[in-house]
């Protein structure tokens, strides 16, 4: 009853209950993933598991709805909207591979598994809405800022989702990549969107818009 | 016993059994799918469609089958290797939004319902994989032929597996637009990974190579 782990604040348990069973579900899938096992690598007794977070359910939907509120935060921030579209894009490009390559287990449970199951695909469908509504926002902002033809919001909608599919593919190509740095996922995604594969065959390439110092 | 349905050859009735659980299992999953509106749906007795096709998971087996390798034979039939790179891409790219508007069926059993079931996701996987390293193929003839610097075959299956993913979130797209035409999502890929966003951006567009006869 006085060990030191007990004296911790509700929120931190939380933390820990939704890092384990994040990396319990990502290794095991939804349905083969047990409480036990998540109240074992938790450190905390099942029946606290359950008061705290609920059923195996209600504990899948938090992991994914915490990493979802992780991802969109992270793209938001990054993406000032006061800078040009090129840096804007590259900037949220950036927060969203560094994201998956800091939460490689919250991305699979977030895109691999839950994307497959029914009752929580909608939750992954509102999280994909909102980054696909933000990358449709930066879009018209700057083709507003470029004087162009606006092409219309759902034009924008359907290029800001096959942009987020991009993204999602080398997402996935990333976790099975385990060498391969979220910055390199980066920048070939901006060498096939922002130069377009015409430009890369003749061998251009794409260059950051801000000069980013030497990797020591 | 005499009526003119038993006297279709087997290869017939196949197709017809393949027809009637690819459209079941796109409405109602695999799961909730049963044999007996498989078998209603066809015209043909249940137990005929356990002897032709196995048990469900065996049809449905069949289904992501056939329709994995009518995709893979629309795209290699189209991309003519004798062809420029942008015209072979634009063959394939068509090509890919063709099957899927004319599938709509059979591509949301494989991308939707099976990618994310256990058993069955090796056998999407392994399509995929067909798909990826065709279009790697074509990136190292088009940029052998420009004279370009060859990135090396990592960095080529990278890119592949990264135009993939576009294209299927924009299949995607389509499924969810059933008024939108294949060749407008074709196009719409075209310009945001041939031409590049950048270019967009800028009000520049793609244009189909090849002068397309105007629509009436």
């Amino acid at each position: 009853m006085t060990g030191p782990s007990r004296r911790l604040p509700r929120r931190v348990r939380e933390q820990q209950m939704l890092d384990a069973a994040t990396a319990v579900f990502s290794e095991r899938g939804f349905h083969a993933a047990s409480m036990d096992e998540i109240a074992e690598r938790a450190g905390i007794s099942k029946p606290m598991v359950y008061l705290y977070l609920g059923s195996k359910g209600e504990l899948f939907s938090a992991c994914i709805r915490r990493a979802g509120g992780q991802l969109t935060e992270a793209i938001s921030a990054a993406a000032d909207p006061g800078l040009p579209a090129e840096q804007q894009l590259w900037a949220a490009v950036q927060a969203f591979f560094g994201f998956v390559g800091e939460h490689r287990e919250a991305w699979a449970v977030m895109f691999r598994q839950a994307r497959g199951e029914g009752e929580f695909a909608g939750e992954v469908a509102g999280i994909r809405r909102l980054v696909v509504d933000n990358v449709a926002d930066l879009f018209a902002r700057a083709i507003h800022s470029a004087g162009a033809v606006d092409p219309g919001p759902d034009e924008l909608r359907a290029l800001a989702h096959a942009l987020v599919g991009t993204g999602e593919s080398m997402a996935e190509w990333l976790l099975d990549h385990p060498d391969e740095k979220p910055e390199t996922a980066a920048t070939r995604l901006m060498n096939m969107l922002w130069m377009g594969l015409g430009s890369l065959i003749r061998g251009e390439v794409w260059r950051s818009p801000v000069p980013v110092p030497p990797a020591r």
